[in-house]
């Protein structure tokens, strides 16, 4: 497991602190850039013709976790896995935004509930057929 | 970034290697379990309500990439964050998939393209209204 995390790139956001992160990304429409680290820019070719990504990040201000979680959407507390909390065993932070447009490394994109700096580790393209789950649902 | 990663469970599948693995999981119709290791049990509380979830795991079979890629699906290589390739800077493995049942620390899933035993880090409930990108288009 030895280099297993490497990220390749920050993001750039309005949020300076977890207190001003929106509750889930979707409801942001606060614009936001990721920048690669130049070593990885050759990666982003042919990303143009996805409209839609998925965006990988490191929740590093996250250093504990309660498997049970007291959402404010719920009167009773929730099990951790069916919240998105940002603190998690692996804090891993998972957005699918819009692509706004790509100029060299930087990804300007729409609503992510990731504060300034925010490692990037890895970025795929969001394909409608097998990502869009039409008929899903969801419990409150 | 010490402690960062922190497997919850494993996953059991059909598949031995990743030479077995389908292309893309959605693809596979083949079940599948999350096995949750003990501790994290209790994690799963409510999960049942979602018909979906995400699951995200580490591909630590993977251990070079290249950011030009070549797919099958196309002559020209691509930039690799366009791609799905398992060889990633951060190796790490993500699926949507549906969720059949829950059985204490059980999850059975459908389609996923990975291998026995892979080690998984997250689960997150999917949220079809901030998930769902349902205007998405794809490149080929």
């Amino acid at each position: 497991m030895k280099n297993f995390l490497n990220p390749i790139g920050v993001i750039h956001s309005v949020f300076k602190s977890r207190q001003d992160c929106p509750r889930q990304s979707a409801f942001s429409d606060k614009k936001a850039e990721i920048e690669l680290f130049p070593e990885f820019e050759a990666g982003l070719k042919d990303l143009e013709s996805f409209s839609h990504i998925h965006v990988f990040y490191l929740l590093d201000k996250s250093d504990s976790y309660s498997l049970s979680v007291q959402t404010g959407w719920t009167a009773e507390p929730k099990g951790l896995f069916s919240t998105r909390t940002p603190n998690r065993p692996t804090p891993l932070g998972y957005s699918a935004v819009k692509v706004n447009s790509i100029n060299g490394k930087r990804i300007e994109i729409n609503g992510i509930d990731a504060v300034e700096g925010t490692k990037v580790l890895d970025i795929k393209p969001y394909i409608p057929e097998i990502d869009s789950k039409k008929k899903a649902k969801a419990g409150c």
